[in-house]
């Protein structure tokens, strides 16, 4: 199956018969996918509320109506239960379960977050040549907690998580530029060139995903991450909460650059 | 007074001792006013999505926490029930009373939400050299309802509401770059040239605000108008929602500039 270059529709046609189980990296190429978070929606509009105040770890691409599984801004004909390839589920944020669809876990006042995913600014970097490490190297992208506070809303609060990649240093400024463009999943940088601004002790260790090396001639460059608003929810421990599983995003109809300002 | 000069604090602090009663065009000079709305817990979930979904006629600026007049990020020191000059006090979706402060309004589940306002881009208009007409002949910006649906989210639904500035011709295509700069208050116009094309039938007979003459060589350039969400609330007859009067807006301390993306 040529899945980089099957549409939006066909690829969660397949992903909903459990046809299609796999990360979602080379999916779709072109389309923007998304990371997923669901809540109830007693905790929905501090979560919001959180989204809106911290928008560099947290772009809102689209979230649901009360009790609706229908993303209707990106995917109007998808059904957000069934349509990614994996999902965690967590109570009182503790990992019980992963699943393929999450229809025997959904209740009537669940509320959807879909929010942008790095997959989207990597390839524009790509398309203006500037090398990124972690896919070279085949492996997940190198992820820190910092001493950044995100800024607070209601039992939400936390430090933000960002995922660095090693930039040659003829090409920061450009990394800069060509993610500017694109604010709805993650947007510039948070910072450059010196880890432990950012309360960074060791650059080989990261918190989550895998170390990668930085060359000679090379600047580390953080972006804010999307682990950043799962993780701060976890520690408030819903009751329920739903993710995707890592790697297995949802795939929107939109193509990514309908998502640039400029 | 020299108000134009005048800090955001010193003039909060005059207008929260009914000092300075008057709108806020040419007050504090550089820094961002916004649009107040205050809606009780209720209806604030559906109103931040309403606003999430459509961010170029509500860009959110700050929301408070329930119960909180503090806006945090916008103004961490300012009591948003006495530091707007002039509020309006609506019951079911009726004018009932405009007030100099709103102590008495005030309840324990309110949220206050600060949308930005076009003032922001004027001034870079401006000194880009791009002529503003009302500003010009000192009387509103003439507003319009347009046929472009805005994106449901609950109980609000309802048209988009624009605003009108005539254009020179050779101004059109740096107008547009200058205001993509500034999403966070309304961002590039939505539409350029044809105003039937979004509904608009007679361009001499704004539905709100002024008439302005577009001359010989100028464009009709329509930007979405902060009076949309106001005019959607209404419609959905909140119990009580508290808006700033007309012009008499909330000034931040935030500088313009530090709401540009680029």
């Amino acid at each position: 199956m040529d899945v980089a270059n099957m549409s939006p529709a066909e690829i969660r046609q397949l992903i909903r018969q459990n046809q299609l189980i796999r990360p979602t990296s080379g999916v779709a190429n072109g389309f923007t996918q998304a990371n997923l978070a669901i809540l109830k929606k007693e905790l929905a509009f501090e979560f919001l509320l959180f989204c809106q105040r911290n928008p560099k770890p947290c772009p809102i691409l689209d979230v649901t109506e009360p009790g609706s599984a229908v993303p209707t801004l990106v995917a109007p004909n998808a059904d957000l239960r069934t349509d990614l390839p994996k999902y965690r589920i967590y109570r009182e944020g503790n990992l019980v379960d992963e699943v393929t669809d999450i229809l025997k876990y959904w209740e009537d006042d669940m509320v959807a977050f879909l929010l942008g995913c790095s997959f989207t600014f990597e390839q524009a970097l790509l398309k203006n040549k500037i090398p990124v490490r972690h896919i070279e190297e085949n492996c997940n992208v190198p992820m820190y907690k910092t001493n950044i506070p995100c800024v607070k809303a209601g039992r939400f609060e936390g430090p933000m998580v960002v995922s660095m990649r090693p930039i040659p240093q003829k090409d920061v400024v450009r990394a800069v530029q060509v993610t500017s463009r694109f604010p709805a999943v993650h947007g510039a940088p948070v910072h450059i060139g010196t880890p432990a601004v950012i309360g960074i002790d060791d650059i080989s260790k990261p918190d989550f995903g895998d170390p990668v090396p930085v060359r000679a001639g090379e600047v580390p460059v953080f972006w804010a991450c999307g682990v950043t608003p799962q993780a701060i929810a976890m520690h408030v421990k819903p009751e329920l909460m739903i993710t995707h599983a890592p790697g297995h995003m949802f795939i929107t109809d939109k193509r990514d650059e309908e998502f640039a300002v400029l």
